[in-house]
C-alpha cells in the first residue's frame, strides 16, 4: 500500500481529478493535526477528513505525504534546562515572578493531546497528573503518591525540586517561595475557576498576585509545539446509544426551562460527544473529539471546534439545531449568551477560569452546578447496557484466550509484561466493534505489580517469573461498550501470603458486588465494605474503589464513583462502575480484582426479599472473566462467599463456552470448577 | 424549709444583714432570669447567684419569693390565632410581607431557653426543630420526617401549612407564595450566615428581598416572653477537664498564630464551656452558660455574658486572660477585633449573619472555617476518658438496678412508660456525682417505640404490655461525664419477627464495635456497617449511626459522627460517639441498640495484629449495660459475633457485680450468661 511522495503537483493533480478543492499546502495543514493525534486503530481513519471513498492512488500519495511528514518531524532535544531557562526569560519580559504549569488542557480531561503537554516539555515528568511552579531561581514539580519515583526518573533535581501534591501543597510552597508583592502568572484556560478562586485567596493572604496571562508563556517558547489533533468526527449511531441526540437536548431543554436558565456551557468533550451521538479520536483511548459547546434552553447547540475535523456524514446527523462553529468564536458567543443578566449554568469544577471570567464579563448571573450532562450520561439506557453486556462478553472471550495462552507459555519462562501486553491486545482484536484500548494496560509483574499506576517500558518489562504474581489491568474501546477489567495471576505457586492477601482482597471484592442497598446510596457509603477484610488486618490500598465507566466513551467518568472521599451522587440504575479493590506490597507483588458492575433495581436481578421495606439496588456483573482459583483461600471465606464466586464462574462459563474454540472451553470448565470440587 | 414570703422591707433587712448590696427590686429581676432556666437537679443551687452560705432565713425568704413569683406568673392562653394576627400587624407596621420564625436561638444549639421559643409561641410547635414563615395572607411550618404527626396535633391547620423540611424546601414554598418585589424580613441572630448566604441566593432569583430586621417582630408582640435564663456559671474542677483553661488556651492561641489570625469569634455555649472550663444550667439537660467569647491571638478571652449569673468563685477561677463583658458590648467588640482588615476566624455552619455583618462592617478578613475548639474537645484526654469510664459504670449500675426492678415489675401489668422512666431516674439519682439527665427520656412501649424521638406525656403514656418491646433510651450527666445508651427489652415473650430484627440491628452494632479503621476514616465512611445486616433484607432505619458525645457537656456534639451524611472529620483517639443503629416498623414496636464508645489506637485495645502495615485504630466500649438476649436469634449470629456479646456481656459483668447488691448482681449474672449456655 505504501509508495513514496511524489511531490505537491501531483497531490494537487490528484486532488483536482477527485473534485475535492484543496490545495496541497492545506492538506499539509491537516496531516499535521492529523500527526498531532493518536494514531487509531484504522490507520487509514483520518482520510475520512480530505473525502469518503478515495482512489487508490490519491490514498496512497496522501499516505506517502503523511509518512514524509512524520519522518520529517524535528526531533527536538531533551534539553531540559534549556527550556526551562527560555521559560525564565519569557516570564522576565511579562514581568511575572513565576509561572504555573499544570497538566490539564482547557477540558481538563484525563488524555490530553500533544499540543497540550506542556507539563512535560517544561520538566520531562510524562505521568498523568501534576504542576509544575516555575520562578526566577526555584521552580518545584508537585505529583501525587503514584508517581513519587517516577518523577525522580524524568525530572532533573538540580531544575525542580519534588513536591507531593497533596501532603506539601502548592500554596505553602508559593507563599514560602515568593516574596509579598509578587506577581505569579497562570494560563486561565488550564485552570478551573474553583481551583483558581481557592488558590488566589490562599496567595493574597501572602501578598501574592495570581495573573491571569492573555497567551500562555510555554508556547511562545516551545518552537516545535504540535498543532491541535485532527481526527474524524462521526456519528454515534442511534443502535448504540438507544437515544437521539434530538431527544437528550430536548431533555436537557425542559430541565433548563424548568431552572430558568438560558443557556448551559459544555466544556467536557465526553458529555459533547454524549449530547451530540458524536464520537471523536482526539486524544488516546478515549473515543472523542476535543469541543466546547453550549447548549440553549431552546435545545439547539453551538458546536465550537475545527470544523475540518467532521466526516461527511456528520453535518447531516447533526441536524440544523446544532451550529458548528469554529474555535475562534466561542467567546464572542460566550459574550452574546451571557448579555443582559441572563442565568448561565457553568460547572465550577471543571470549566476553566477563562470561560467564566469571560461570562461574568458579558455581565451573565452564572449558576454554578454540575455539568447537565454529567448525570443522565451516567445511567445507560437499556440500549447501552445491551451493548455494553454484549462487548464484555467479547472481551471475556478475548481474556480467556489469552488466559489459557498464558497458562501454557508463562510456564516456558521466556514471556514478559510486553509480550503478555501485546498477545492479550492481538486476543481483543478479534472482536467485532473492537476500536482499541480504553487505557494503556498496566501489566505488571512480581515487584511492578505493586507499582499501582505502572506502564511498561522496554526499560522496566520484566518476565514472569514462577512464584510471582502478574497483575493485568486492561480494558478495550467497542463501538457498543467500553470495558475495564483487572486479573491477578499466580505465575507457579503462590505463597501462603499471597492467598492470604489475595483472599481479603477478593471478600471485600465480593461484598460490593453482593451489596444491596437503598435508594439515594452513594458510591462513598459501600466503599468500606471493600476494604473491612483488609482493614481488620491491618492492611489498605490507597486508591479508590471504583469509578463510572462511559458506553463507548471514557473509562473514568462520573460523577458517581466508589471511594472513601465524599461523593454526594446516589447509585442510581444504569450507572456502570468498576469494582477493583487491592494490595500492594512494595518490591514484592500487587493484587487487583477488578470487574465492571451496573446498578440495578433489586428485582429486576431476581433478589425476592420478602420483608423488604423500600426499594432496593444491587449490582449486576458485567465482566466475565474467571478468577483465579489457585490464589484462593478456601478457609478465609464464607459459605456465602464462595457460593458467590462458582455462580459467577458458572455464569462466565456458560456466557462464554459457545463462543470459544474446543480447548479454550476445556480451560475455562477447569478454570470455573466449583471452589470446593476435587482440584 | 419553705415559709411564706414576708414582703421586700423584710427582705431588704436580711440582705441587709448578709452584708449584700442588692435592692428586692434587683433580685426579683434576677429571679426573673432563674425562673426561665431549666429546674436544676439541686432546687436551690441559684442561691449562688445571691451569695454563698446564706444564713437560713434568708435562704427561706428567697426561696419564698421564688415560689411566689413563679405562681404569679401570667398563664398566657395559648390563643394561637391571636398571636398569628398580632405577629402580621407588626409585619404590616414593617413593611414585611413575612417574617421567618425559626426554632433556633442565636446560639443555634439544640436546647433553647424559653425567652427563645418564638416558634413555640407562634405555632405551638414544640419540637426541637423546624422553620415558620408567616406571610400576610399565607403561613406554613417545616418540619422533618421525625415530627409530621406532632406537628399536626400541635398546630393548627386553618393556620398554617405544613411542610416537610427537605422535601418541600422553604425557599421553593416561598418562591410560589410571595410575589417578585416581596420583602421577608428575618432576625439575622437566628440564622448562620451560611443560611442566610444560600436563602437569599435562592429568593433572589425570584425577586424576592431578604430583609434583616434590627429587632425581632414576634418579640415586640410577645407581651409575656421570659428574660433570658440566669443560672450560677461554676468552675469545672482540673481533676476532670485533664487540663487548665489556661493550657488550652496557649494551644489555640499558638493554632491562630500559626494561621496569621487575629482572633476567634466563639458563639457555641460549649465550645467556650470547654475552653473556659466553666459550666452552667441555663438550658435544660446541657451544663452550659449561654455566651459567647472572642478568643484572641495572645490567648486573652472576653466573654460575653451577664455579669449576675458568675458564681462567686468563678472571678478568680477565669483569672485575668480572661475579661467578662456585658452581652451589650458584644457588638462593639467585634468592630475592634475586625478594625484594620484584622483576620478573624468565625465558623459559618453556626455564627449567626449578624456577627458576620457586623465583623464585615468593621473592616475584618474573615476566615471562614470550623471553630477552633470543636476538635480539641471531641479529643477527650486521658483524665476526661477516666471520668467517663467511671461515669459510665455509676450509669451502669443503675440501668442494672433498674433492669432488675423492671424484670420484677413488669409481668404484673401496671407498669407505663413514666412510670419505668421515673424508675430509672431514681436508680440514676444514687449514683455520685449525678447532675441530671443529658437529654428527655425516651421510653417507648410497643408502637411508640417506633416514633423515633418519641417523649412520654401523660397523653401518650402507654402500659409495658406482654409481646411487646419497650425501648428506653436515656442518659445522665455526672461531674465527670455525660453518658447516653438505649437498651430494647422484650416484655414477655417475642415474636420471631421482634428477634430476627433486633438481631439484625445487633449485627450492625457489633459491626461497628469490632471494626479496625486506619487513621483518617471518617464516621460517614463507616456508617454502612450498622445497616448492611438491615438492608440485605430490604430494611433499614432514618437516622444516623451514631454521634459524638462531650465530657460533662452536650450529649450531642460534634465535629464528629457516624452517618450517611458525608462529613470530613477523621475518627481520632479521645474521639466518644454513640453506636446506635436501629428498626422501626410503625404502628408495632421500635428496635434500637446504643452503646457509647471511644476511638482508641489498637495497640491500646490490646489487638495484635502480626501483619499490620499501618497505624489503626478501634472502639473502646464505655457502655456497661446488659443486652437482652431473649431477643437475640443466635441462628443468625456468625461465631465471631456470638463471641463478641459474650466477651461484652463478661466485661459488663464483671465491672458492675462489685457494686451491686446480692440481688442485683444474681440477676446480671443471669442476663449476661453466655450465648450458648443452657437457659
Amino acid at each position: 500500500m505504501s509508495s513514496a511522495y511524489r511531490g505537491d503537483a501531483t497531490l494537487a493533480d490528484l486532488l483536482t481529478q477527485a473534485g475535492i478543492r484543496r490545495s496541497p499546502e492545506e492538506l499539509r495543514d491537516l496531516l499535521a493535526g492529523v500527526l498531532a493525534a493518536p494514531e487509531p486503530e484504522d490507520p487509514d481513519g483520518w482520510m475520512l477528513l480530505v473525502g469518503e471513498g478515495l482512489a487508490p492512488e490519491l490514498a496512497g500519495q496522501l499516505r506517502a505525504l503523511k509518512a514524509e511528514m512524520a519522518a520529517a518531524a524535528p526531533a527536538e532535544p531533551l534539553d531540559l534546562a534549556g527550556r526551562v531557562a527560555a521559560l525564565r526569560a519569557a516570564l522576565k519580559r511579562r514581568e511575572l515572578d513565576g509561572f504555573l504549569v499544570p497538566r490539564g488542557d482547557e477540558h481538563q480531561g484525563e488524555y490530553v493531546p500533544p499540543r497540550a503537554q506542556r507539563l512535560a516539555w517544561v520538566t520531562g515528568f510524562t505521568g498523568s497528573a501534576g504542576i509544575a511552579a516555575v520562578l526566577a531561581e526555584r521552580a518545584a514539580i508537585f505529583v501525587d503518591g503514584r508517581y513519587t519515583i517516577q518523577v525522580r526518573a524524568e525530572v532533573p533535581a538540580d531544575l525542580f525540586e519534588y513536591r507531593h501534591l497533596t501532603e506539601d501543597p502548592l500554596a505553602d510552597w508559593l507563599v514560602e517561595a515568593l516574596p509579598e508583592g509578587a506577581r505569579l502568572g497562570y494560563d486561565p484556560w488550564l485552570h478551573t475557576i474553583g481551583w483558581v478562586e481557592k488558590t488566589r485567596a490562599q496567595l493574597e493572604r501572602a501578598g501574592i498576585g495570581l495573573i491571569a496571562c492573555l497567551d500562555n508563556p510555554v508556547d511562545s517558547v516551545w518552537r516545535t509545539q504540535p498543532p491541535p489533533p485532527l481526527s474524524p468526527v462521526v456519528p454515534h449511531a442511534t443502535e448504540f446509544a438507544g437515544a437521539t441526540s434530538a431527544d437528550k437536548r430536548a431533555r436537557l431543554s425542559d430541565e433548563l426551562k424548568r431552572r430558568t436558565l438560558a443557556a448551559a456551557v459544555l466544556t467536557q468533550p465526553d458529555s459533547i460527544a454524549w449530547l451530540l451521538n458524536l464520537r471523536g479520536a482526539d486524544v488516546p483511548c478515549t473515543p472523542l473529539p476535543l469541543s466546547f459547546a453550549i447548549l440553549g434552553e431552546d435545545g439547539g447547540v453551538e458546536l465550537f471546534l475545527d470544523e475540518r475535523k467532521l466526516a461527511p456524514a456528520t453535518a447531516a446527523h447533526l441536524g440544523n439545531q446544532v451550529r458548528v462553529m469554529p474555535l475562534e468564536s466561542f467567546g464572542p458567543a460566550l459574550d452574546a449568551v451571557g448579555k443582559g443578566g441572563r442565568r448561565v449554568l457553568a460547572d465550577p469544577s471543571c470549566t476553566s477560569a477563562w470561560i467564566f471570567d469571560r461570562l461574568h464579563l458579558a455581565g451573565a448571573r452564572i449558576e454554578r452546578d454540575t455539568d447537565p450532562c454529567a448525570l443522565p450520561k451516567a445511567c445507560k439506557n437499556a440500549a447501552e447496557l445491551a451493548g455494553t453486556r454484549a462487548a464484555h462478553a467479547r472481551d471475556g472471550a478475548a481474556l480467556v484466550r489469552f488466559l489459557h495462552w498464558l497458562s501454557r507459555e508463562a510456564p516456558k519462562g521466556g514471556l514478559t509484561e510486553i509480550g503478555a501486553a501485546e498477545a492479550l491486545l492481538a486476543s481483543r482484536r478479534q472482536g467485532r466493534h473492537f476500536r482499541g484500548l480504553s487505557f494503556d494496560t498496566i501489566a505488571g509483574s512480581g515487584p511492578n505489580g505493586a507499582i499501582v499506576h505502572y506502564r511498561v517500558t522496554p526499560a522496566t518489562d520484566r518476565r514472569l517469573e514462577p512464584g510471582s504474581l502478574f497483575l493485568l489491568d486492561s480494558g478495550a474501546q467497542y463501538l457498543d461498550g467500553t470495558t475495564d477489567v483487572t486479573r491477578t495471576i499466580a505465575i507457579g505457586t503462590p505463597t501462603a501470603e499471597m492467598r492470604d492477601r489475595f483472599t481479603r482482597v477478593l471478600k471485600g471484592h465480593i461484598a460490593i458486588a453482593t451489596a444491596r442497598f437503598p435508594q439515594g446510596t452513594t458510591g462513598s457509603q459501600i466503599d468500606v465494605l471493600a476494604r473491612l477484610p483488609l482493614w481488620m488486618a491491618g492492611l489498605d490500598y490507597d486508591h479508590g474503589t471504583g469509578h463510572g465507566v462511559g458506553s463507548f466513551l471514557s473509562v473514568h467518568e462520573g460523577p458517581q464513583r466508589i471511594s472513601k472521599i465524599a461523593n454526594t451522587v446516589a447509585l442510581q440504575p444504569g450507572m456502570i462502575l468498576s469494582n477493583e479493590p487491592g494490595y500492594y506490597k512494595a518490591g514484592a507483588y500487587g493484587i487487583r480484582i477488578e470487574n465492571l458492575i451496573v446498578v440495578r433495581p433489586l428485582e429486576e436481578l431476581g433478589v425476592e426479599l420478602p420483608d423488604a421495606e423500600r426499594p432496593m439496588l444491587g449490582f449486576e456483573e458485567l465482566t466475565l472473566v474467571p478468577i483465579d482459583r489457585s490464589l484462593i483461600d478456601r478457609a478465609l471465606l464464607g459459605a456465602e462467599e464462595a457460593a458467590w464466586i462458582d455462580r459467577y464462574h458458572a455464569r462466565v462459563r456458560d456466557s462464554l463456552a459457545p463462543v470459544l474454540d474446543a480447548a479454550d472451553a476445556a480451560w475455562l470448565e477447569r478454570a470455573t470448577a466449583p471452589l470446593d470440587s476435587a482440584p
